[in-house]
């Protein structure tokens, strides 16, 4: 079972790196791009898990005691029970 | 108009950030996690584009020219045409 965790900044708080990307893309002319935010993206693969209920509260507890800080970010699980072929 | 853009690594790159991730989770007792890959997250606000197919080609233009690296990353380009309310 494979677990995808999207991390992003809470709104309000300031994203100097998102900045920095929009920045970036209208230097090389791309005037459309009114801002930018930056996040993180973790694909998790989960064995012995058969249960996407309880895997999904697993990953949540990995995110809250690990991989995103609840004060300024917030985080957005996808539970996919079979790994895409690609 | 929004572009939500999710980059990460080829299948077979290296990526010893995601198992630093991995390893940190079962040091916390997550035995279930086999493995763990990170990528990144771009949101981008765009103004004064109204067609879903050119702001698609422009934001995979970004993506060749800045936001990814092709030789060793993939990127998955999602056009929201209304911003989610949260």
């Amino acid at each position: 079972m494979k677990a995808i965790v999207r991390i992003d900044l809470k709104q309000g708080v300031l994203d100097p790196q998102g900045q920095a990307v929009a920045n970036a893309l209208r230097g090389l002319g791309f005037d459309e791009v009114a801002s930018a935010r930056q996040g993180k993206l973790i694909e998790l693969e989960l064995t012995g898990e058969t249960n996407v209920d309880s895997a999904r509260a697993r990953v949540e507890e990995m995110c809250r005691k690990l991989l995103a800080n609840p004060v300024i970010e917030r985080y957005h699980i996808d539970i996919v029970a079979v790994a895409p072929a690609e």
